[in-house]
């Protein structure tokens, strides 16, 4: 039996939590003086009482979670909250349409990115907020998310990739959240109290700072300005907030042991050593390769190849330049960042790091294998032996990650889109990185996609937030059987 | 210790073959009284002399061959037969060029059918013969390699994909190559003799018919005209190349019982029977596509379709239809055919059927294994249960596949090509596929390709041929250990 009432308890409890952030964002209108405040105070409204609502609805019911209900939970929460979350784009006309409003949303709170918006600047300070505040409280969801539910659940063999907080209980899946969150969401505030101060020293006003440190902090990317991060026209905000990306991207509970001066636990993080070595080597390629063909100075070419890398990579997705313009092997090198991911743990999304590389791994101790059938070859990261068992769940994980790319590639270029496009809506929204290639490139957004390809990409968001298995697990008819 | 001199001795016999081969291209070009087959008697002279003198160069060698000795052979016999077959193309000034030469033969040999010829119907009549000869001894090479030669060696799974043909011994190379040859190119050649027969009652000359013949039951691709199977204009004709095309990518041992009338062996067999499912439902879907977008009438719009994506599906690549010309879902299908390739012990290339149902199969058992942590559940294939180390090593195969990919798409956007040309060019080739999309696509050649890149993808078709593993074991430094 599934234990519905204490998940619609804990729903209620969200949205009434969603409510007060719009409260937050309304606050933000009236500073400024605008006349929408008062639509997304009806927002906050409408969200909490229909959460008190949820919450009253069922009586006290005991906090025994199992992991189907752990699966419910994290699949409802991102998608109530994204019903809710576009509340306050229809209201101030902001986004008339429920399904633009809706996709905005879900990008929003799956820390994606992807807009249909063609006038960011048009839209008042409390919405631009609200905006950034999706992405900024999707970013704490996933920490929670994948540093205490999915490991739990077992979900692609997270339980393995992240270190463990020390003090949290890890049988029981109330009390390792409450604990896990406390430290982590400290850390996650710090970084963006930090980012949010600096980027203030580089001449950004105090609201743009807030909103770009929410959305870089989330690997979200949404940005106040049509133009991304160009718009500012800083090499110290780019290098700034490249800094906090790549934050962003690593495992949170590594900044955590940084922080406390415990250096060897990062650099022997294997994860941790592959994201660099990516981050740096494809930096220099693309270094090598803007310098030479755009005859830019070195250090622009350097500046816009790290930006680029690491905000793909991270699956942030601001922009600086339109790396569809550099030479081609630049931009497909961009299009295989998209694949990578940020590492487990982070508030990126993709594939992530660790699977990348254990499948590197296997596939290359599977030729050793080959010529030694009797030995036993475990695969091993961080010096630690990984079993067989989890290997395959990664291998299972990848391969649906492609299988649903090429399906979803096949349905988006049925709704007309040629190839390129078709593959980079996918890639951008199944990774969470926002723009992709094609006509759904840096420069360009997601207006001009037909309203099913909207809803379709925003299934996909979710899908890939959720590192698919928690979805499709949902769809499994054994899930329900019992 | 690798006993080279059998390895020398067995590629000394296998030139002599070669030479043989080219004698025969010689008579024809001969009998169309043609001055050019004065050049290929002297190829044929140089290929058979250097054969006889690797023969007698080393004293008669045990026949014992290991596992290291059957990957040595394997790789170099595609090597070596393809230097050797490039000089007919040079000494007759057909393809002066020794890249683009080689390149052809590679090509031809690996059953690929990518080609870097502008005017096919230039070419002598004994230079086409030979042409079509490199692909259907490629593919007689292919069937002994995949049914006996790889699964001994244990590459990628084969041994239990294959059926055993009766009688083989299978624990002995050289008896089992023995015997499997004979009853499986009897198949081969009977399948040929058909298909020619067939194809003359569709109004093609003798010559036409042999050639055509030749490279569909290699899944080649290679043709006589520029046009490939458009310039025949016949539906009789192409109904009968899709008919053959199908059969030569289906798995030989299948072949062997539907002549014996053991229709049950066929039909319980998982891999043909999806074989069959993936090759009706892409079907359905062009059919459908082209009739509504095209207007064409429904006959043509299935010829099409059919033809199309049995053509990719198996790796033969003969061409009716422009199919980058197509809306573009259709064209995005027949790119994802490319992925799949015939079934395994077929002359088709590619990643095979069995491989790609076997993860699809494995990825949804790992949906219920996640539900159920503590039960073993094996993956299932014609009832057989598949044990786990063999889907550990068609996962990995499939990794090292996509992951040669990535990099392969990387350099070849590097010398130019835009993202498509290098996606496509790369597929094609590592498929052994012939035609690919963008710049390489079906009425297109590779002749535009910069000299590095045609050695590039010459090696891509070797290592794609020889199911990545013959190779990438060989540069591993284990094997060469001890």
């Amino acid at each position: 039996m599934i234990n519905w009432r204490v998940i619609i308890r804990i729903l209620g409890t969200l949205l009434i939590g969603e409510g007060g952030f719009m409260l937050l964002a309304s606050i933000i209108s009236f500073i400024y003086k605008e006349n929408q405040g008062f639509y997304i105070i009806v927002s906050a409204f409408i969200t909490s009482v229909s959460g008190l609502f949820l919450y009253f609805s069922t009586r006290k019911a005991s906090y025994q979670i199992g992991k189907r209900e752990g699966y419910i939970i994290v699949t409802l929460a991102w998608i109530v909250f994204s019903f809710f979350g576009c509340i306050p784009f229809i209201l101030t006309k902001s986004i008339p349409s429920f399904t633009d409003a809706f996709f905005e949303t879900v990008s929003g709170f799956t820390t994606t990115g992807a807009s249909i918006l063609n006038n960011i600047e048009s839209l008042s300070h409390g919405i631009l907020f609200w905006r950034s505040i999706t992405q900024w409280l999707g970013g704490m969801g996933i920490i929670v998310m994948s540093l205490a539910i999915l490991p739990f659940l077992g979900i692609g063999g997270m339980e393995l990739f992240v270190a463990e907080v020390p003090g949290v209980t890890p049988d029981k899946l109330h009390p390792r959240i409450t604990e896990t969150a406390k430290r982590l969401w400290g850390i996650y505030i710090f970084y963006t109290l930090s980012e949010t101060i600096l980027l203030m020293f580089g001449g950004m006003s105090l609201f743009d700072a807030i909103n770009h440190s929410f959305t870089t902090m989330a690997t979200g990317g949404y940005s106040t300005k049509q133009a991304s991060i160009a718009y500012f026209n800083s090499p110290y905000i780019e290098y700034i907030i490249t800094i906090f990306m790549f934050l962003a991207g690593t495992n949170f509970t590594l900044s955590y042991f940084a922080l406390k001066f415990n250096f060897k636990k990062v650099f022997s993080n294997e994860e941790f050593k592959f994201y660099l070595g990516f981050v740096l080597l494809f930096t220099l390629i693309i270094t090598f390769g803007l310098h030479s063909s755009k005859e830019y100075p070195f250090e622009k070419s350097f500046r816009y190849g790290i930006f680029q890398v690491v905000s793909i990579i991270t699956t942030t997705g601001y922009v600086t330049a339109d790396y569809l313009k550099w030479i081609p092997v630049l931009s497909v090198i961009i299009f295989t960042c998209m694949f990578f991911g940020g590492s487990a743990g982070s508030t990126g999304g993709g594939i992530k790091i660790v699977r990348v590389v254990l499948i590197i791994k296997n596939s290359f101790l599977e030729l050793k294998r080959l010529l030694h059938p009797s030995a036993v070859i475990p695969v091993r990261l961080s010096k630690k032996s990984i079993p067989p068992q989890i290997i395959s769940i990664v291998l299972a994980f990848v391969a649906f990650y492609l299988f649903t790319m090429v399906v979803s590639t096949i349905i988006m270029s049925a709704l007309g889109l040629d190839l390129q496009s078709a593959m980079g809506s996918v890639a951008a929204s199944l990774g969470n990185i926002g723009p992709g290639i094609g006509s759904v490139g840096p420069v360009e957004n997601f207006s001009h996609i037909p309203a099913f390809g909207k809803w379709f990409l925003s299934f996909l968001m979710v899908l890939g937030r959720l590192e698919l298995f928690t979805i499709l697990v949902i769809f499994s008819p054994s899930f329900w059987k019992k």
